[in-house]
């Protein structure tokens, strides 16, 4: 960070990154790490910046104290250096040229036949008001995942959010939690704004809350002081939130479980947005999302929470939303039925649906997973293409039984197989409404929702039949195909 | 261990333990852990040990300068008198007085009662030739899984394990792994006396390698030292070796794909033992099972690498043996019917499989699971007792679909939800072979089993019948009910 406000330009060299990488990743032109695969944080990130990134170069050993890594014999040392090449995962010693891509006339001609074919409608995931410009500009027809938490990272945030991890009372929490609400509501004002008619599907705090929390002995000096508490209680408390395997841990709708005003907090933020946008004459279409849900039980909680702040908060302004949750894990594709009953909305999380599936963490699949695919064990990488055999048929199974219970649910995926084409087929194949992905992939996934479509059988005659039924039958939607600036 | 040694009662108290606690764990007479739960490292052990455990005591704190540790105002010190009782989970400060439990007649009478209505056969989990004969003492039947893991952590072993997984070409793995294999095959042969007439399943290795490696600076210069490498290499292996995800990463079946010689010095060793104790005259039935198993292809692989060493180590010996899987992942249970085709039985891992289809790691579900008990959101903890509606339904899945494409197909339990009457009914009623458990609870699952073919409306005779049938039909499994000391 501190090179790049100097005006160099830097490659990020790491282990891995985890979320207090951020603005390291934002200043830097290509990260490279040492762990990872297709959907690890730095690979999600990175993607999401548009950035060129490389994973799992499982081969590099870091040497800290030298400010160095080496492969083999070649050792780089901090200032040499590099070039990234995120296509062929090749990394480069020295410095190659570059040339920047431009997208011209064919590009939006290719573009708008696509999306008189497809569909199933294409969304993005973005955290940022200009990631939804960027999203918008893509083409994007909403947001299909805006993970909060990336929101809590930014300046003072963190240590509001800190507090409130660490508070030992509901109070304490409230308190902390009173802090965040202005900036998550200017947040999601922003993103309503650049999204102005489109639906926003936020998804309400997800990671384990430990990942917030300062790590090194100096992060912890200095929360300790801003929070006028002893290094030796905040110390202790870190190690307590510790997790064994924090992808299974304390994270998700478990949070707004056992902490139920952190729900209200953020519905507070997203309703208290839409009704002061919305005041400004902009269309805002909220839908709520509940992560990481097993059972109904949960999302029902969750629902009257949501619900009850909304009606104290809009009063009598009429905004219309849903709320959903997402099917991530296997649990919840088991029940889905059940958990129809409670939701407006299901979004596949196959990220986390293929890691639990599995039984294989992404961030720790680059020791082996590679060598499965070489020896022909596994065709693709399941980060990168859905596995069909087995997590398909989860997602089938839950899409059948939750509109078997609920006929009108609206059925999408927001893991990062919603910007891979052969994904997007079997997602077509199974009659999602619409798929999710990365605003740089969002034309991948318009070209690849359209073959798909007419590889099944779709005439453009029948495709045009279709978006009209579409419109008619759903209010919302229909607002949203006349609001679309893709050719009609 | 060293106090317990000085001939002083102590308490392990820890944060979690891992497997490089069991000596101090063999030491203890009772275990307190700040973390985890039913099915934590501290719980399985201590049950399988039969000693006394409180999990998931989330209030306390630890200082570990100071040797101490804290819960509310209450701070106990290293050499202060603690009394835990494991059936309340309540941890009593000073010295409690205690009795001894004794099984007498009536015990015994019951115990026999319930073997003559059962139709599920009851093994145990048993890893060392004392378990074997303390779950013969308490009529298992058999072990139904044999966790070769543990073994590789005694004494000189564990270096020969970490020169293995540090060992930089499959030469140098080759070279440490000839030295753990007269370990192993010793083990074994105990084992195999132990259980004399009765089958045995073996795991393969499982847990993700990093659990042997050195951790503290002084363990890694010892190990850098007698291995005659640098600390500051051994350092970044092991560092390298770090996952996020520990349960979900580079373990199980995945070792066995990566290092294949793993899986044959561990298939040379039963073999090797198993056919010495045959020629003393043991009747021996190894049951190879493989661990983690998410695609029939890995299976296929390791199927072949262990027929193949079987008929090299065994020549015209003949001994029957079988090979199989677990299946604790959803995607084994999803895709069972091709699984099967490679495999001679199952062996359902509830513990594995409730974390995945959950999405929740055991050791890390104290700060949130007992709070959705409390709420009524979840009716039990999902690792006390059996969850039916998810876990449940890939169980019978997994059974149909199995039996559907291998009709003799036999099918257990060896998840600790084998020792709960509850979830015992259920698998009873889904027409399992047979559950193992803890040798402590085998009388309880003796007990369980009884009963639940009770409630399903079995007469005594009407199973007399059954049992007469599958002697018949069943070559191997005969043999087992006349060596059966149980009562007739």
């Amino acid at each position: 960070e501190t090179r790049a406000k100097a005006g160099d330009k830097v490659v990020l060299v790491r282990i891995e990154t985890s979320p207090d990488d951020i603005h390291g990743m934002h200043a830097a032109e290509g990260i490279l790490t040492a762990r990872g695969g297709m959907t690890s944080h730095a690979a999600v990130v990175a993607r999401g910046m548009g950035k060129c990134c490389v994973v799992g170069a499982t081969a590099l050993l870091f040497d800290d104290d030298a400010a160095s890594c080496s492969a083999g014999d070649i050792t780089v040392n901090e200032g040499d250096w590099l070039t990234v090449d995120g296509t062929s995962g090749r990394i480069l010693l020295g410095q190659v040229a570059t040339v920047e891509p431009e997208l011209g006339d064919d590009f939006h001609l290719l573009m708008s036949w696509a999306d008189e074919i497809r569909t199933m409608r294409v969304r993005a995931n973005a955290d940022t008001p200009s990631d939804a410009a960027a999203a918008r500009e893509f083409g994007a027809e909403g947001i299909g995942l805006c993970r909060t938490e990336h929101m809590f990272f930014e300046g003072d945030r963190i240590q509001a959010m800190r507090e409130m991890i660490l508070a030992q009372t509901a109070d304490d929490r409230r308190r902390a939690l009173d802090k965040l609400l202005p900036m998550q509501r200017a947040d999601f004002e922003g993103i309503f704004r650049a999204m102005d008619g489109f639906p926003v599907t936020v998804r309400l705090v997800d990671p384990p809350l430990h990942e917030f929390l300062p790590r090194t002995a100096e992060e912890i000096d200095l929360f300790a002081e801003k929070a006028a508490i002893s290094s030796a209680l905040v110390t202790r408390i870190v190690e307590k939130h510790r997790e064994s395997n924090p992808m299974l841990g304390h994270r998700g709708v478990r949070l707004g479980i056992t902490y139920p005003e952190i729900t209200e907090m953020q519905t507070r933020a997203i309703f208290e947005a839409a009704a002061a946008v919305a005041a400004d004459g902009v269309k805002v279409r909220p839908e709520i999302m509940v992560p990481l849900v097993v059972d109904a039980n949960e999302l029902a909680r969750q629902r009257e929470v949501i619900t009850r702040i909304a009606s104290e908060v809009l009063g009598k302004v009429d905004i219309p939303y849903m709320v959903g949750t997402m099917i991530e894990l296997p649990r919840a594709a088991l029940l889905a039925g059940e958990i129809a009953q409670h939701a407006e909305f299901f979004s596949f999380g196959t990220n986390d649906l293929t890691q639990t599936t599995f039984g294989i963490s992404r961030d720790d699949a680059a020791t082996f997973l590679p060598r499965y695919v070489e020896l022909g064990i596994l065709d693709d990488d399941p980060f990168q293409v859905l596995d069909r055999d087995g997590v398909g048929q989860l997602v089938q199974m839950a899409t059948w039984e939750g509109r078997s219970h609920r006929s009108d649910l609206k059925v999408g995926i927001c893991g990062e197989h919603g910007g891979d084409p052969r994904s997007i087929e079997f997602f077509h194949e199974t009659g999602l409404d619409y798929v999710s992905c990365s605003p740089f992939r969002v034309p991948i996934a318009r070209l690849a929702a359209a073959q798909a479509a007419l590889r099944n059988g779709a005439s453009t005659r029948k495709v045009a039949e279709k978006r009209v039924h579409r419109a008619e039958s759903r209010d919302a939607e229909s607002t949203l195909v006349r609001a679309s600036p893709s050719p009609a």
